[in-house]
Formats: structure tokens, C-alpha cells, sequence
């Protein structure tokens, strides 16, 4: 079992609904879903910067003990992506203040020699077009997963739908699963992604929690209840990494004979929720950064004992 | 055991996004509740109409075996209540075509003598003053739990605060947990209501599910993923009407010492749920009318076994 995932590390700059600044962080889909992945497994990262990287930023996905860094690529000369987000005051919506893109207008990395026999791939959010560029270096994979956004919905739809011919499962928000099928009802729009080709596909609803349509069932999972939300930035990224993290570490130990199963997925779930609840309560990769397993098993605990009850 | 609910009986009009009508059906949200709470123990009715009330809603009532109408008052010469709403397209939101409130401008309805010795008392969304007045003719209640709506918090907020300092629980949306504490966080706002003197509060968020904040603790619901919703009408006062018939039905055969233990409510919230996603396939309480135990177990197991994910 090894897991890999694709996608960005950039500087963040976010502002919440009560004024708290954070000005150049590390972000980026890839630094947020490594980072909680790797509570579970070590994981390969496949991304590019530039050398305007901070040190610190370095330093902090570095002190990620189970994150291999050999496919994260330091381009001279090139300028690393820049995102910069406002949250209104519910936290559920954001906007945009500024995107660099940077070197990501650039060719995309390259996927080492080492990461080949990657079992279990993750592809944030990206241009679908690189996504399936990089899926397919993944010859030997198992379980194959995407993320998108309404920017690739919107610009680059042929695309998307031919990566969804070749994944196992798609992962979105509750919005863009809206958009990309045309219905309103969650699970109905589940249901008309799933004819693309996915087995299954997660919806992702913020403070809601998150809607899961397999060939093979529904489910429905809350969100924590969390008191304190400072920076939902890389909720969705941290709750895929949970949620992969999980299904690679049990691979092969779990009842089910695939990891693609309705069982396998369903109590991934679970895992990736109780991930997320704890990023969004600090800034960038700082809430993971000092997280413990302790804490990690604690809050698992208390949120499965929550929704079951009998 | 007894279980009485007081509110609203009326005469409804709905209009769907997809533009399906109904007009003139029984509605209101007395009817609601113990449609729902009459699957799980016989449930007494508080509530006033106008001698214009349709026979046919009148048999649709009397058709839920449980259901005992002593305390439905037929006022003659009095109108009753007529509502219309019309669903937007997400169906989480609506807009009121017209109110006329008829007899809920005059008099409230008698206790029936041999309800007082009610013990569960559900006072469904109406003026707190009248919800207060209702209270207090059950002096032998184990648990008293109380709706409201925007409109009371807006114009009887000193009311509904005096409510809260008598009954065990709150049953809100969303919106209006934000709107009576003045927090957008819906687990800080709950905490900041139970300031105002209930044990427990349950914040409906209607297709998102539930999160409940109890002073011994919190739990999460998600909605059961429905893919086919005709009609929302009711589906607050089913969940509460589901919630507060499991609670009477096994009062003193739980292992909890007490009605507003957190795990005694937690787990009826299970049973709210899934009645409240049955309800939405129908308009009025067709749906309910049809349902069978089998039907409803069956769905019941399905949901527990979804949130359930060890």
C-alpha cells in the first residue's frame, strides 16, 4: 500500500469574518490532504513550487514525519501559487481575493521513478487535463480518487468527464455537484455523477457534513460540532486526507475484498470528518502540526459514539 | 405516559418548485406532531378550529388510530387557520402566500379535564404567552419541550425568554437559534440558549439534519438522505412528534434515570429523523397515512447502520 497524491502547495493569505489575518502561510490541497493522510500512512506528495518557497513552509510540511517529499519539485526561477481568501461572516461561503497562479501555469512536475507503484491516488483539485496526465503514472493503482472545483466545471467540462471515466470515486462540494449534473437534490446528483463512471461520489457540505452515494448504498455523515472555527481552508482536503489515509493503512485488513467498497468508503468517513473538524481550528497546517494521536483517537471516539444511538 | 401536544390544526396550500399544488389539505403543526408521535404511543391533541373545517381533514385525523381528539375544540362561527407557502427551488427555503389566522385570533383552546395528567408535553409553535398558559395546566408534565418561529422572537421575545426559564427543551431552526442569541455558530448558540434555563436544545437545519447541544453534551445528526422531497410542510413537527413518541413510549424502560437525559433524547432523535423523511414525500400527512411499522423499522435500521460506521 503506498499513497500518493497530487495537486498544490502555495502561500495562503486569509482573512476571517472576525479580522484575524494569516499573510503568506503554507497552503495548497496537497500540503493539507499530506498532512492529515499522514496521521494514517506515509505519503507521497507530487507538487511544484518556486524557489520563493519559504523556509518555513518547508520546515512545517517537513515536520510531517510520514510525508515523502521527493516528488515535491523547487523550480528556479519560477514563482510559487498564491491564493488569497476572505470568509463571510457564516464561514460557509468565501471570496476570492487574489490568485497568482504562478508555477502552475508551468509544466507540471514529474512524478519520481520511486512513486510508480503508488496503490492509492489522490488527485486535488487541479486542471482535470494534468489530473489524468498524472493518473495515468499510477499503473498500479488500486483505489483512484479526484477532487474538482466549479472553475474546471465551468472551463474545462470534456475534460473532467473523461478523468470521471477512470477513477473509482469523486469528491466535491455540494455546489459543484449541483452544477456539474444539472440537479438540485444531492443524492439524485450523486446518482447522475455516478453515470460518468465513478463508483461513488462524496459530497462535501462544510458545517453540514457530507452526503456518500456508492453503486452499492447512501450514507450520510454530520460534521463535528465545533464550537470554534477560525480558517475552514483545506477542510475538504484534510477530510479526503483522513478519509484516504484510512483506506490505504487497511487495505487488505479490512472485511471488505475492495477498496472501492461501499463499507471501506462509508467508515473512511468517518475518519476524514473528525480530520477536518480539527484544521479548521487554526491557521494553515497548525492545528494538524501539533496534533496528537491521542487526541486524534479521542475525538473519533466521541463522534462515532455521537451518531450512533443505539 | 401520556403525551399531549398543543398547537395549530389548519387549512394549507402548497406550491412546489416543480409546480405541483396542493390546496385546501390538513395542515398545521398539531397535526403534524401527532400524526408522527401516535406510531409510538397515544398521543392527546390541544388545538382549535372553525366549524369550516373540511369533513375529509377531519377523517384523515381520526384515521391515525392513536390520535385522541378530545381536546380538539370545533368553534362555531370561528374560521380556522389557512396557510400558503411556496417552496423555492432548493426547498430550503419558502415564502408565505397568505395567513389568516381566524380563530388563533381568539380564545386558545380548553384542556380537557382528563388531560391534565399528562406527562410529555410538546407545545408546538404558537404566541409563548399561550404556549406558557398551556403549560401550566399539565402540573404532572416529566418533560416539556417547545418550538417557536422568527415571528415570536421578533415580536414576544420577553415571552419566549420566560418560556425557556420552564421547559426542558428547545426545538428551533437554524436561523432562529442565530436570530434569539445573537451567535452564528450554531453550537455557541445553542449553549448561550440554554442560558435562558433549558436542559437541551435541538437546532432543525432541516435537509442538513440536526445538531442537538445538551448541558451534558452534544451530538449530530445528518438528514436521511432523501432523493425524492415533495413537500418540506411539516417536517419540523413530525421530527419532534417521531422524537417526543419514542421518548413517552419507553419512559422508565430506558436504562437513563430521566425523559431529558441526553442519551434518551439523543436516541430519539434518531426516530424524529426518520419519520420527518417520510413525511416529505407527500403532501399533509398522505404519506404518514400510508405508512406501515415495516416500512418505518426498515428505514429506521437503514439510517442507523448509515451514521453507524464501526
Amino acid at each position: 500500500m503506498n499513497l500518493v497524491v497530487t495537486g498544490t502547495i502555495g502561500i495562503d493569505t486569509v482573512v476571517t469574518p472576525q479580522g484575524q489575518h494569516a499573510e503568506g502561510v503554507l497552503g495548497g490541497s496537497c500540503a493539507y490532504f499530506a498532512a492529515a493522510s499522514s496521521f494514517y500512512t506515509p505519503t507521497r506528495l507530487v507538487a511544484v513550487v518556486g524557489d520563493d518557497q519559504p523556509t518555513e513552509h518547508r520546515d512545517l510540511l517537513d515536520s510531517f514525519k510520514d510525508i515523502d517529499t521527493t516528488g515535491l519539485e523547487v523550480r528556479a526561477g519560477s514563482q510559487t501559487f498564491r491564493w488569497g481568501g476572505k470568509y463571510l461572516e457564516n464561514m460557509d461561503h468565501r471570496e476570492t481575493l487574489f490568485t497568482e497562479l504562478g508555477v502552475l501555469r508551468e509544466e507540471p512536475p514529474v512524478v519520481p521513478e520511486a512513486y510508480k507503484d503508488s496503490t492509492h491516488v489522490f488527485l486535488a483539485n487541479t486542471h482535470p487535463a494534468i489530473q489524468m496526465q498524472m493518473l495515468e503514472q499510477f499503473p498500479n493503482r488500486t483505489l483512484a480518487v479526484a477532487d474538482t472545483m466549479d472553475l474546471w466545471i465551468d472551463t474545462a467540462r470534456d475534460d473532467l468527464i473523461e478523468l470521471l471515466g477512470k477513477v473509482d470515486g469523486l469528491v466535491l462540494n455540494y455546489d459543484e455537484a449541483e452544477q456539474l449534473s444539472g440537479k438540485t437534490n444531492t443524492v439524485a446528483a450523486s446518482r447522475a455523477l455516478l453515470e460518468f463512471g465513478p463508483r461513488f461520489v462524496v459530497v462535501k457540505k462544510g458545517e453540514h457534513g457530507c452526503i456518500f452515494v456508492h453503486r452499492d448504498g447512501i450514507a450520510a455523515f454530520p460534521a463535528f460540532p465545533a464550537e470554534e472555527v477560525l480558517d475552514p481552508t483545506g477542510a475538504g482536503d484534510t477530510f479526503a486526507g483522513g478519509m484516504m489515509g484510512h483506506i490505504a493503512a487497511n487495505a487488505g485488513r479490512t472485511f471488505s475484498d475492495e477498496d472501492s467498497d461501499f463499507h471501506t468508503i462509508r467508515r473512511a468517513l468517518a475518519h476524514g470528518t473528525v480530520m477536518a473538524s480539527f484544521n479548521i481550528e487554526s491557521f494553515s497546517l497548525y492545528r494538524l502540526g501539533s496534533l496528537t494521536r491521542e487526541q486524534l483517537d479521542r475525538r473519533y471516539d466521541m463522534f462515532t459514539n455521537m451518531v450512533c444511538s443505539h
